[in-house]
Parts: C-alpha cells; structure tokens; sequence
C-alpha cells in the first residue's frame, strides 16, 4: 500500500473538481515512477490514459486500487479488485457509517476480509509515502506545503487535521516518512497500522490522532511492546464528554473513557498531546533520537527575561531540575565570559553577545557532568545574534551527546533562522512552555526505556 | 516621554555599533518630525547634527532626554537634565542595581527626585509610539518587525521579552499603541505607567510584563480600578522560586510570593497569562472590544477533527459551554445545509464548504439566542476553503455583535489568509487550545465587568 510498484484509481475523472481527478493528477505531478492505471464505467481517455470500465479488465499486477467513487457502488469495485488479485485498497469516498450507513460499511468490510485484502478507510484521505512519491490525498497542491523526506510518520483517523498537519510539517525543517490516514478504519485500523509502523526502519517517531480506539485489547498489546521501540506521540479526540459526542458523529467512533485510555497511554510511555500544536513541538524533539542521562536542564540566554520565563516553565514542568553549574564550569566561565556577565544558570550572556560568547559558552556547560540537557534562547532581536550564532548552534549539536533545543522567538529575521537550525536537525521552540513541556517529554520517555528493556 | 516635541540624545555616536548611534539612527529612519538635539562630550557633529558638550547648553525646551552612555555618569548627566529643565528622560544605560551597584541606582533616583523629573530606566529599552514616531529603542531595525498603529499598549520589564513580543506584533495583524520598558524602575515604575494606560484614549489593552512589583500597596491600589476601565493582561516571570532567583539577578526585582499576586491578579479582573505566547493570544481578541453575553459557544467547521477537539478545547476550559442550537436555527441549518451536514454543534460543513455553505450556517447561527460566541474552523487545505471563505468571515463579524474567532492552522497558504482577516480585525487562532483560552478569558472578563461597575 505504501510502495506500490503499480496503482490503479478507480473512478479518475475528467473533471477538475472531482476527487479522482485530484488524485491522478497529484501522482502524475509527485513523479510517481510505478504503473498507473485509470478505471471509469464512461470515459475512454483521461489525460492520456486508457481508461478500463473494470479493474478485472486490466490484465497486469495491481499493488494499489485507489477508489473514489460513490459510497454505495464501492462494495462491488471492492468483490472485483479482490477477484483480479489487487493487494491493497484504499477507499477515500465518505458516506459510511459517518452518516449512519452502517450496512454499506459492514458490505465492504465482508469484502475485505473475504479477499483478505488490506482496504482502508472509507473516507480518508489515503496515504502518503514521499520517499516513494505514492500520494493518495485528493487536496489541491498549491494549498498545501509538501513535506521534506525524513523520520516522522503520522497517523490520523481524520483526513481533515491530518492535511493540516501535513501542511505544517511542510513548514517545518523536519521531514515526513509515511502519512496514513484511516477514516472509518472498516478493515485497516490503528493497531495494524502501528504493528506495521512499530516495524518500518524509515520510521524514527510515531505520531498518532485517533478519536476512537476499535480494537482495545489488541492495542493494548501493540501499546505494550512500541514504546521499546520507538516514540508514540499521541493525540486523542473526544477526550471530554462532549467532544466524544462529536467524535462519534464525525468518523461513527466510539471515544471510549478517556481517563483509562490516558492511563494506558501513560503506562506504555506513550508521549500524551493535549493539542495539536504539542504533536508538532513533540515530533521535533523526538525525531532527533537525542536520549538524556537525565533530568537538569542548563539554560544559556541573551536576554534575561526570556531566562526568567524558562526557568519557570522548567521549574513548573514537574519533571526537570534547573542544574546545578559544577565548580569547575563556574571558574572556566569566569575566565571567558565579560565581567557583566552573572555566572549562575541561568547564564544570561547579555544582549550582546555573538557567536563567540555563545561557543564560549557552550564549550563550558558542554563537559559539566552536573548538566544532562541544553536550552539556549537565542532572540534574535537583540544587537549581537545573527546567523553565526545559528551556525554556532548547529556546529554545537553535532559536538555534544546531550540533548540540545534553542528557543528563537520572533518574526521574520527569527524564522529564517529557524528553518535554518532545524533543517540542519537543530529543534527550535517558540515559546518557553513549549521547550520545556518537550525536554520534560523526551526524559520522560527516556526514563521509560531505560527501565522497561 | 512618549509624545514629545522635542529630544536630546545624551550620548550619540558617530560609531555605527554603539547604542547612541543607533538610538539617533533609528529617529531619523522613523521620520521623527520634532526637534533632535544631540549631546556628546568629545564630537563636534554628528551625523549633520551639531553635538553639544551639555544639556544645558542647548537653551531650547527640551521634552525628553535619551540617555545612553557609561552608568557612572548618568546621575552627573541626568542632574544637567534637571538644571535645564527636560521634562522627561529614559536612561537606556545598564550597569545599576542589576550588576549590584545599589549606591548608582539611588543616586540616579534622588536627582530624578530632586527635579521631579519622570525617569525611565536605567538598564531598559525605552519608549516607542508608533503614532508620534518617537521610538528609543536601540535596536538594529532589519532585525525587527515594525508594528503597525494599533490599541494594544506593551509594558515590558526586560528589554529582550519587549523586543521580541515587538518583533512578533509586527508579525500580527492587530497593532500597537505604546511600547514601554522600563527595566530597574528606579524612578517611573510599573505604577505609574499603569495609571498613565488607563487614561490613555488610544490604549484598548493593557499587556504587561513584569519581574517584580516594587510598591505592592499601590500596584493593589490602581488594579482595582483599572480593568473596570480596560483589560489588563499580565505575565509575571518569577513564578517559581528558581525563576525569582533568576529575576533578581537580571532585574534586581524581589518576585514575591507569586501565588498572592496570582490571586490579586485574579480578584481584580486581570488576565493573568502562563506563557509569552499567551500575551498575544489574549491582546488580539481583547484589542477587538467584543465582549459576550454569556459562556456559550458554537463551532462551525469544515474538518470533523478539528471540530472534535475544539470541542474538547471548549469542555475542558471549565469556563465555557458548547451552545445547544435552538430549534429555529436547526429548522433553518436543516433546509439550507447539503444531506451529509449533520445539523448539530459542532456544525461540521465538510471538506468541500465554500463561501456559501459557511455564509448560510453563518447566518443560521448568528441570530441564535442560545448561541453567546461562535468560532469558525476554516481549514485552508480542504478543496473549498479558499479566500471567498476568508473575506465571508470579515464580512459576518462586522454583522454580528456576537464575538466571533476564526481557527486556522496550517503554512503558508494559511497564514496569507490569516494576515488578511486579522489586518480587518478578525482574531485568527492557530490551536484548538489557544482558540478555547482565549473565548473563556474574554468571557471571564466580561463577568468582572458586568459585576464590578
């Protein structure tokens, strides 16, 4: 389903507007190399394909059908993919069980499981694996961001948020290995989407939306065994009485209670997003497969405020412990740093301060054993900061073994600078809560491994 | 100090890197309109402007003096402030009671007493008023985005936190009014700029940063009467005790006990933020003027997830409640909308809603007596979404006296739209939390108001 070497789209269209045309022009624009065919009852010709009235008519080995047709004529191009030996399905059209048409989806799940054919969805967007160009998703391109190649794979009951999200990692230095999004999960669901993730070698982190939790026993056991393996972040919908109301009328998902659910998350050292913008903070830190010793954070700082704010949201996160500076690393500062400079963590190294206070720095708190991770605020509004000091930054990560974040807030001369860091796999936070919520996150999870081998 | 006719730069450079000449720099790339004088021991001119030895040798009114030289001689300079009859100045010197040298910062304080000379600073950025043009801040311009006119005024201690929440307003639609940092507060505290805001006709929002409070009866005394005149928006660095440890070395602030000053915070109506990207969050919805009737929210989307976890956002505020629709308005959603619509709150519109189906459901909801707020999910990477969609929400907020927030998440597609709506004064909210906080702290305030004539 991922790397397909040939995909069939039942129901490409002529049409702009219709779903099957989006979909056939994305692959025929993402430069998908494999076999492309086309399946409409009417058309003879779409955008220079052959067009087949039947999947059984096309005579070579299909890896991947794509259907995206009415929902109530989907059973049947389903029982005819099975027949002519199709190895996956994936079914965006809605009008399932979302709306109460629970027999139509029951009628395709039957033909699934008849043909032992992977099918997800319905109504999804499909999936997306950028490293092989196989893109499902029926949204237009130029609204969206298209994501670098990389470590995250994201998976999503939603097809809504989940472009969303797609779109904002599209704005992020990290890149993507697998988009997955799974709808009504009529066959497929999250278990065997984690199984087979749990098991991807391109996957370094695991980020997870789901609103409702299908097969509870077998989740529990996957949930036990992937954390030892690799990062889970997860966002769960329909965690309030209410929003599970709306969870249930939007993909038929029963939210289940979600106090046992966080438990469960919590006890198998799954990392827990309370919103969408944690998933991102989370999957930036995470994909760096930076692991801690331990829990005390150094703070280096050109503006003392922002350090001020640090320390608390450190000292609130009810996890980490601001480091004690070891004597040795107080006299080697003493030395470099100007007289100005208050030698205690944390170090606020003044509004002036360049690459060169910056490396001197770094190189001091780099070898202080007190110390287990990193923060360095760089605002880059002050006098001194500039793109030598983001390079500073980057050559320092590489050095070092302990974790490492800056925290760069601003506007435009800050954002160059932070697709800058993090393209060179340097994790930038906006916001002093956010960087310590995800230092908290990572040692929280190291922890978890470390004692759950 | 913030609308003057006339101003002396004590301390101007013809050396590009020092802060006087950038200082000097800066007034003349504003298009600062009144009279600059500029005051230096050793030039003859600088930058076309005949230098004076002193102040008082200028012999014109002075309306504010900016002072930017070496600590030790800013009490000597200051006092020549005084001889010469300035009205106002704003030392940008650091070098006082945040290094330890209580002795400089008292004699500073005793002349700007002596002369009663309202005394900004020391070790602090200054003032900037984007309508008079007048604007201390010594920093390099291409660094920072200039904001535009607008009614939020900034109090900031730190000079960095205030540069960088600069830098991020410019990055913002809603605009500024004054910028003030103050730093030690030697002579002008946070008192008296307070009760300078609350009487300022162009100040909708008050934002405030600070470190610590230095007249504790006083700051008791004006913030019971100023949120009945308008929101003040508070973050307190040093909540923590390591974080007041902090503060009191980059401010020489004593933080207090931050649990009473919450509680004060909170009896008097002020809305008290967590983290620096909470101030924004609040000023661009308070800056608005909207104040709801009741707590009750309705939702419309065109992403069922993200309408999921709104809700979730909402039920979990703990001061907000999803609206039940009224009868009339489900009659009317139930003609109006296509088949698939569930009529319901959240009002999920589905992925292809264009400018017509949100413009409906708009107007559907907009004359619901059960309905108090409305937030309005448009997600940019849906087929529909486009910017007939986004000029659609401007319209109908200028047609509802309901508070209406839009919700949208997403890169570079989005974030044109999001520029465009809030420029027209519409709030643009990036996470389904930030969206929820921000409704419930307008609610909240609105109460205070209501209870507190």
């Amino acid at each position: 389903m991922l790397k397909p070497k040939s995909v069939v789209i039942i129901g490409a269209s002529r049409e702009p507007e219709k779903v099957g045309h989006v979909i056939l022009q994305n692959y025929i624009n993402a430069g998908y190399d494999g076999k492309l065919y086309v399946v409409n009852k009417n058309a003879g010709e779409i955008m220079g394909f052959k067009s087949y009235k039947s999947v059984l008519d096309i005579g070579d080995r299909i890896d991947l059908a794509v259907i995206a047709i009415p929902a109530r004529f989907v059973p049947q191009a389903l029982e005819e993919c099975g027949k002519a030996k199709v190895k996956s399905a994936v079914v965006v059209s809605g009008g399932f069980a979302e709306i109460g048409n629970n027999e139509l989806q029951d009628a395709l799940t039957r033909v699934a499981e008849k043909y032992n054919l992977p099918t997800l969805g319905p109504n999804c967007l499909g999936v997306m694996d950028p490293r092989s160009r196989n893109d499902t998703l029926f949204l237009p391109t130029y609204k969206l961001s298209k994501p670098q190649v990389g470590g995250v794979s994201f998976v999503a009951q939603s097809g809504a948020v989940g472009s969303t999200i797609l779109d904002l990692i599209g704005g992020e230095g990290f890149g993507l290995s697998k988009f997955i999004s799974y709808g009504n999960a009529a066959h497929v669901d999250e278990v065997d989407i984690l199984n087979y993730l749990m098991n991807d070698a391109e996957t370094k982190v695991i980020v997870l939306y789901i609103e409702g939790i299908k097969r509870g026993k077998d989740f529990v056991e996957i949930a036990r065994r992937i954390s030892k393996v690799k990062p889970v972040i997860v966002l769960k919908a329909g965690r309030t009485s209410a929003g599970a109301a709306a969870a249930h009328s939007h993909t038929a998902a029963l939210a289940g209670d979600y106090q046992l659910q966080e438990a469960i998350f919590k006890q198998f050292g799954f990392i827990v997003a309370n919103d969408l913008s944690e998933l991102l903070y989370y999957a930036k830190i995470f994909v760096t497969e930076q692991r801690p010793k331990g829990n005390r954070v150094a703070i280096i700082t050109n503006g003392g405020g922002a350090g001020v704010l640090t320390t608390d949201a450190i000292a609130s996160s009810g996890v980490l412990e601001l480091a004690e500076l070891s004597a040795a690393t107080k006299k080697v500062l003493q030395k470099s740093m100007p007289v100005l400079v208050n030698v205690r963590n944390p170090l606020d190294l003044a509004g002036d301060a360049g690459s060169e206070r910056y490396s001197a720095a770094l190189e001091a708190l780099g070898t202080d054993p007190n110390i287990d991770m990193l923060i360095a605020i760089v605002l880059f509004q002050t006098p001194g900061a500039d793109s030598k000091v983001a390079a500073k930054m980057v050559e320092y990560k590489d050095k070092t073994d302990k974790p490492v974040i800056v925290l760069s807030i601003g506007a435009e001369y800050t954002q160059m600078h932070r697709i800058m860091m993090e393209s060179a796999g340097l994790p930038v936070y906006d916001s002093p809560m956010s960087a310590a919520q995800s230092l908290a996150a990572l040692y929280t999870y190291s922890k978890y491994c470390a004692t759950h081998k």
